[in-house]
């Protein structure tokens, strides 16, 4: 198995280090367009072989796309973060031009690859990559949930003072404050979590994880890149090793939830096909409005996209 | 770390092999009644060490307790299978005898030891074990939820062809066909399992859960032990690991659920210090009803050995 | 990747087992011609997946080589223990057959396959496998070195107290007394073991690793299985992940340390393509005669196999 | 277990991360001067838990020695690189009373700890540590021959094509080009490298790993910490779970190798007691020149930090 990752930047080479450790892919590529940079980190992770004893081969290389051919999964990290004075649609105007000419060259050399989307915004960049990508949207998405959800787990578990491995939850929506919780999707140990816990204090863990990422930034001054690089990681191993697991993936939706044409996080199925399945669930009223409400923020991000023509 | 696991059966050595090459103990010690026996298969378990690249020293002993000092953990797995013609109260005095006198041993060489007790009848010998090793009762439990639980799990994981990492369930009561299933308390990826399959497929699935073991000696003709041994051998880990893990593990009631000095399958936190918590459900009058169905059985086969004086 | 063991007897059952948590691959075939054998032992092993969290599915088949279609890599274990009486050609010619019968199965489901014997006697029946198969040497070969090389190392761990995981060893020739040790080419942490041990000592340890599977056998009443089941496993590894590890591997010479037409145990380096390259060792006078001795004794078995036209 | 992580710049991030997703310790403490810090890696560790499916606990600490009490073992990554127009004795001045104050905090929080220094320049730093402890010398080290050996044999692996797993050597003397090579202790599979590569190849690589540090700095224009941080963890993990590992490791010298009252590169063993034994190699006269060479500009350094009185 050959799995790139574009954007050597930390969540990019973490996903990288985390799929070595693991041997997920027995062949590893890191990209960047900066000089060096992408050679610097794969090396510095290929040293680390002899110490975590595993043999999935990292390498590393400027821009040059014919190193990831034939790659069964790419995950595209890149773009700008956002700076201080430049608008929403800049960055969008922005990034998208970067996603634009990444899925291009993946495509070019890796066909058949699924692709999975970190950069941000991440519901319009996932959009972004499909445009351009022109294939079946069941190997094009976004990571979004997964990171979310395991925020949202690890502060359960730091509450409850159970072990992570035994927390599970499904969230939807979008990333960040259109997030759409479900705390009747949220066991422990199978056990409902509202059995478990203050109505009050998981509200408060629902806003902690709303704004999980802007926590680490406040107490670093950069973005995360631990979880969001593991994160990515998962999603390749569940496609690579076709574990059929059950994630919240940003995906491209087709009349389920009675919604079309948009990018949003559901759960699915993932496996060696990409998205083989989204699984809808049996959603109340309330929870309906918020996935809604979620769209439509969702929507509107795309329609700015749409607007800008930068994918025709 | 150092864990004794007692009798090196197929169970016993395999919860043996578990706990050296995921490297949860530095010292395993397995000991057995049967000269050699536990030296072949140690040595043969120590013999994969350079092939896992696990460092867990393996070491066997014929019946020397002393050899066994100072576990942190004790796994016993004695006992003989009930043979053709034997009664259950046959089966029963011939166990409780061989577990009363493991568990002196046990004690005498590792006061401060938790027990897990994996012999059968599981709840009369885990029962057996506490009236020899006079402890604090979060300190000797047995082992039947985590096994019942994961065969429910891997049926559910073939039915939904999705991936058994992502199923939860807890399972109460005795084992075997006195045990109390709960599909409110099944998820999947947070899901309730209830949306995901009809209800009679569930209800054959539980059925099949009840008589898991015995499916398996129908195939093999003797009773199964890589799920077993591994079962046990996650208790170990998360008591070693003070990971909080919540399984359903056979545990001492002093007024939870109602019940009073009856060891029976319920949702526990597993740590260092053993049981750290009793996790009472809020059931429904139907699983209630059940759970009590359950209690009336086990209550029966404690009285068994009560009478028979065999631990005083 | 899809991996077949025919074989569910401890061995083969091991490997299974070792393939499916250390998650090598994502279908693993147990097959077996004892009707439900297989079945019994694919079913116990995946129900420790919920328990140890991976997802290969491993299943059981009776006999249908069609389940067994398309396997990247196929494991040959079968064939019956010498029985008191049975002379050595006796054994041979049942086996034998029984090993034709198998490959021609496996190569008929599976094509493409690397197939590794582990069947014994083992350097005549990886032969026997080889006529049979009628495909490239590099993709047919036996397993016994990595197993013998493991008790050796596991011994010099023990006497050294020192890590497995930092002793190299290449052990050369026939499996059994025939073996040929390289105390030159055992090293602790990249030091010559001759700088940490004393002779005589050295020597009783390889005495005791000729003698390696002897030693369980008495102290058990029947063969190991942890070992030669992680051993296999540990060969499949390095095929299905590329690893390019160097194994001491049963195979077919062709001129190499100026031998031809032998199956003989020897140092290669294991990938995706099987046996990549035959590494020639710059041996000495004496370790030369060992290993030409030892190849007589080789010959002299593949001889009765010739002479027997089983495989034609 | 517990480990406490001092400095969470990238190398000590990437420590803690190892520890925790390798379940190493159950308590990891990483701190850190710099306000919240700290605290935001560690967060953004343990949001990994659920993914990674490991149940380390791991927070964060601005400065408070309190929370690290009774840790097993402490990693000291403190300290600053040097900056342009600062001269080597700048640099030890300002780490050595970095360390000291470190040291003090670490030794009143738990005196029992096994102490790794990480911090540069390391030989001296490590002498800073021990004078400052006043402790038993097996308990206070500094890791650099693990990172030396291990981009060494990356190196290797690459050029032969052979795993990683496969390749052991012993590195000695002090980290960069002080260090000593060693040809002859540098095995494949148990073969001497000197079979395998041509003279001025290996050469070429030795000259590469000396300067191995530097080859990453010039790619990312900032150093290392992959393999910096895993080589730390490696160091901890044979220590806590008493692996008993042959590791290079700065270790102070009471006349092994004709040396006394230094602190130098040389094979040990590493166990739960800290440096159990220092294997002495039987060096011939070249490899002795080159290590005396090494101890001469090590012992240079050492008289640096004397002449200052940072440490009475």
């Amino acid at each position: 198995m050959k799995v790139t990752v574009v954007g050597a930047g930390n969540v990019g080479a973490t996903c990288a280090d985390v799929l070595a450790h693991k041997e997920i892919a027995n062949e590893i590529v890191l990209l960047d367009i900066k000089e060096g940079f992408a050679e610097g980190k794969a090396l510095d992770i290929w040293e680390t072989s002899p110490i975590n004893l595993y043999d999935s081969r990292t390498t590393g290389s400027t821009n040059d796309y014919s190193k990831t051919a034939d790659s069964d999964v790419v995950v595209i990290t890149s773009g700008l973060p956002r700076k201080p004075g430049m608008s929403r649609d800049d960055l969008i105007a922005t990034n998208a031009g970067i996603v634009k000419s990444v899925t291009e060259n993946v495509i070019k050399y890796s066909p058949e690859a699924k692709i999975i989307i970190v950069s941000n915004p991440l519901d319009v960049m996932t959009y972004c990559a499909y445009l351009t990508a022109k294939v079946d949207p069941s190997r094009v998405f976004g990571m979004a949930g997964v990171l979310d959800t395991a925020r949202y787990r690890s502060f359960l578990a730091m509450e409850l003072n159970v072990s992570p491995k035994d927390i599970q939850a499904v969230l939807m929506g979008g990333h960040g404050d259109t997030m759409v919780p479900l705390p009747r999707y949220t066991t422990v140990g199978g056990i409902p979590v509202t059995e478990l816990i203050e109505e009050d204090k998981l509200n408060e863990i629902i806003e902690r994880t709303k704004f999980g990422g802007g926590e680490i930034v406040k107490l670093l001054g950069t973005s995360a890149w631990y979880a969001p690089g593991a994160a990515a990681a998962q999603m390749v191993e569940a496609i690579v090793r076709d574990q059929k697991r059950i994630f919240p993936v940003c995906a491209w939706l087709q009349g389920e939830y009675g919604m079309d044409n948009i990018y949003l996080g559901v759960p699915v199925v993932l496996g060696k096909n990409g998205i083989e399945k989204i699984i809808e669930l049996d959603l109340n009223a309330d929870e309906r409005a918020l996935l809604e409400e979620s769209a439509v923020a969702v929507k509107g991000v795309m329609k700015v996209l749409d607007d800008m023509n930068v994918v025709s």
